[in-house]
């Protein structure tokens, strides 16, 4: 069969591969929709080593096409929305509560596509635990908004969720990408008092807004911390780091008051240091918390997303401002996500 | 002075009484706005035993006339919203975490207005513990939703919080008067999924439809939870109580799955008994749990609805549906309360 | 194959059966140690309605015999601990945190042993998911207390759990019963001061003080709840539910002070009512939950179980008062709790 | 009257000072033992600035002589056990739940004694927000018992609450001196497995497994890292830091497995940097928490740790292994805390 991805670092192309096959509890399915990410353009260029002849994709709405002996809850010809973490839940380290990191408890190690095997740009691509990673697509929701649970609401959510947002809470987000902006509607649908967005393209600010941001930040204004610390009157309870570096966590701690969270979802660089002196600290006596986490894993997750775009709450699909049709055009998706124009937010492929 | 409040046992009119004396810790206010509760009905009916030339009122905005001596962050004319539960904050059992059951903690023992002393249908009225339980009144939110902030947002979003909303929970919330609609738009800002609002009234239906509820149910359509059994295909995950009696916990338990969680902030009547049997709750096996309890006090709770309202998530002011003007008009809007017509949500006055 | 197990209501004794069959996920183990418990004996009596031909038992410590083709973790020599709960992991529904209640949420669907299926007293016996349920027996404790963390050491640190015990709570326990004492060390181990633990027989009386009771109530010495108000100076925080009936609620509502929790274990009776007047439950407002559940399957559980007795902080074995010898014994052990003499607390067999 | 303390910088001696007044909410003691603390000696050495003619000393039990007209619950000649953390309970930002950090919230705003005000080492000392700060003297306990909640006990276990402590957690303790021990027996306390405690000197390392230590690792020994690594067969779920410097944490990093909580009570030292790489954190993935914190406020603190004493849970008396009688004695105990010798664990001065 035919995959779209990496045939050596820095060089993309389609790839001749085998199709799939099911073990006793897997499914395999042929993709609808997928959605290439920043993290699919990193691999490529090296980010997860020098992989070779490696499919690359991870956000899919798919048809199953075959499952394995022991799967119960799905058949051949079922539409799927297929979470990008894929844990093996009968491993028990699972069973402590958290999901995504599995058995052998290396961080990330239930993200499965791209990292250990292809991933979703193919004819056909395979899925481990059919019966606990994938869900029933429901009929009442739009394919867009169905892709994008899969990897950015999950992501942007998880952010909100690690900083136990309270009602009233005042917020600041770094990073208005596809992840940011659902970092700043997850807020918004978790109680937050005024969300401060960090960022400067107008189509994202734009979107922003919309989910719930009460105020967008550029850096060309000036420094901003000390807008937001103006702004504000103060620092705020919460940071949501959902773009930048190690620097970035400087930034958090001059933002966040005593007791307050700072959460982190951006996939940090091997290279970055976090760095910051004691006294920015409270010298170890201010309650001010750091999180951090990858986005949870498996079928329940998806369909508690999927309930907040049918209760008309939220709709992750106005992400995807750019549309392609048919199987071949991942190619252009995907080299549109690696140079990113100004105006894109995120482009998909409906198959 | 004057305040109008219950002579006796159903017989309510205006009463002569001494002006109140602050002590060090303690403020006397003026009220600028002030709203009658079903509660203050509830006790003008005995509902609170046979009080005499008790002035009533728990909801209000004011202006500082007197500051005790200890108080350091108010001073007279500064407008202030008042929480109706004010906790003695030195007293050591809230330390717990509890604020809304003082020192001596039988329940509801923070709640002095009314029931401890006189209300805020007064000339002037009295406040403990100044400095933790009046919050500063923000130029930029409208004294309607001020005013709402005090009882009627902290009540129904209460529910919310003992409910433990997660993303996605499908809720019913019971009751749509003046809390219930609260508990449906904290519902709604804390992530759930369906929420399904149980009532009849019009005005209430449409509010309900505004503040996120998804499906308005009526018992004059058939069996309630029959009917949400069936729009939800099968129990949901969380049931908030704001209205009914001992009945509504048997209903409640057909509606929540296992795992579930029951919030109650309707006040119960003395007379009310809850009874189910043990199937009904899994044997004792289901995981589902009851949690009941009173508005959380003080000025830090204030400040936090405030800010959802500054940052335009919701405007509770909007429950006020009957406006009238005038320190004397008390005693309309008191009746209006009392007989609570069918197209009534909430009445208040503006003074 | 042989097991022993109920024929028919009211009518136990040895049956032949076919020797279960691992699907690709499951696992066939023979018996090392076994433990009749009282809902084995209930059961036997109708508890579960009119089985027949069903083997008993789901107290187990065994040897794994066959594995499916799915399975990574054990192979055929292997010794391991067996949960009595061995959810389904791969299900969806258990991803929400609650294992449990499997995925037809029926409340105790993941109890698989003697409610639907043949149960442990058996020459071999069937695991579902054995990767996810089965714990490798480590060297360095005793069989005795292996068994005893399959149910009872589980089951009593689960209301401990469910009751959110912090530093200095003070503690009821009803019952002191295997549940129950294993109630009373989970809340030593959680940081509850002084623990009140109702119950009468001798033995247990001595091993509760063991594991941490300050004080052991008696009904015979008159009304519990007076006693205890009398000893504490007033109700506690929290009371652990581990014996009685649908009448205990009411005693535990008495002795729990406003903000507590109310955390049952017990497998109440399909005949028990729970029934208690508003003003007890503080007319709604006095922030007393009650929680009940069951305890939490799979290997993990077993895991963090075996680590106490590793690091000698509690030794469950000291629950097996007296010791058989065969398999044939079982017959003699299961007779024995089924009378439960005074001075028993609970027996085991090796085989 | 007359005190110890800080003349100026590395000076110290005994001090004239005013005798303090008691303003309507506070309350003034005399001390009936004091112990001094490694942050009295610190501060001593410029620690808190170039401080002078400040009495020093925060650990106290003591004797009302003097309240204010608003304190309700003490009288003169009430013995007290003085939280070393004295809040002002009434500022509303301590209403969301933390109360360490005072009304204008910078870190430890609400430790006023040595930082603020004079402390403990006087013949007189103040407190404010009496009621909510003092905590009357049980007769059933020990004055070291006593002695030992106000600051060690506190914070040790403040160590293990920001831990989040589950059944079985293997956890590190960095430090043996008094709060390192402390948050041993804290662990202990809360269901920790494994408890590796990493320190040298003989009677803290004796101390330490009385309280609950499993293993104590020294450096003298090997690279703690490695050490620790090598007996718990891989990382460990939980960290405390209640000793070391910014390396500290990259040693803890290097200890804590995905999923862990790294939780620091250690007072950073203004020069001190925490700087690690980001594969050392999972690249932002691998849900590893850091927490921190200030030993928490208040009497109900210290009743909570009093009932731990009562019940015979814990006896933090035990830390006091050099006792001094008389009031003159604090400057003998002063200067053996600073010189702290190797036989030292923590000296205190019944007066």
């Amino acid at each position: 069969m035919k995959g779209f991805g990496m045939i050596s670092v820095n060089n993309v192309g389609w790839i001749e591969a085998p199709k799939p096959v099911a073990g006793p509890m897997d499914a395999i399915q042929k993709p609808l929709a997928v959605a290439p990410c920043s993290s699919d353009t990193h691999v490529s260029h090296g980010g997860a080593g020098p992989l070779e002849n490696r499919i690359l994709g991870h956000e899919s709405v798919g048809e199953v096409v075959e499952v394995g002996s022991a799967v119960k809850n799905f058949k051949p010809g079922d539409k799927v929305i297929v979470n990008c973490v894929t844990p093996d839940w009968e491993q028990p380290l699972l069973q402590d509560g958290f999901d995504n990191n599995a058995h052998d408890l290396f961080p990330t190690s239930s993200f499965k596509f791209v990292c250990q095997k292809d991933g979703v740009f193919a004819e056909y691509y395979h899925v481990n635990n059919a019966d606990g990673n994938l869900f029933l697509m429901p009929e009442d929701i739009s394919i867009e908004d169905a892709l994008m649970t899969t990897d950015m609401m999950s992501t942007g959510f998880h952010a909100v969720e690690n900083a136990e947002i309270k009602y009233g809470d005042n917020v600041v987000v770094f990073g208005i990408g596809p992840v940011g902006l659902m970092a700043v509607a997850g807020a918004a649908l978790a109680g937050a008092g005024k969300i401060y967005a960090i960022g400067t393209r107008p189509n994202c600010a734009a979107l922003a807004r919309e989910y719930g941001a009460n105020e967008i930040i550029s850096y060309k204004e000036g420094d901003v911390v000390e807008q937001i610390l103006d702004l504000n009157h103060g620092q705020v309870d919460k940071v949501l780091i959902a773009g930048g570096n190690g620097q970035s966590f400087v930034d958090a701690l001059k933002l966040t008051r005593a007791n307050g969270i700072i959460s982190n979802v951006n996939f940090l660089d091997p290279t970055d240091t976090i760095s910051f002196q004691a006294p920015l600290w409270g010298l170890g006596m201010a309650n001010v918390t750091f999180k951090s986490g990858f986005c949870p894993g498996g079928a329940r997750r998806i369909e508690r997303l999927v309930r907040l775009i049918q209760a008309d709450r939220v709709h992750p699909g106005k992400l995807l401002n750019k549309k392609f049709e048919g199987f071949d055009k991942i190619e252009d998706a995907f080299k549109l996500m690696d140079e990113k124009p100004k105006d894109l937010i995120k482009p998909y492929v409906l198959i």
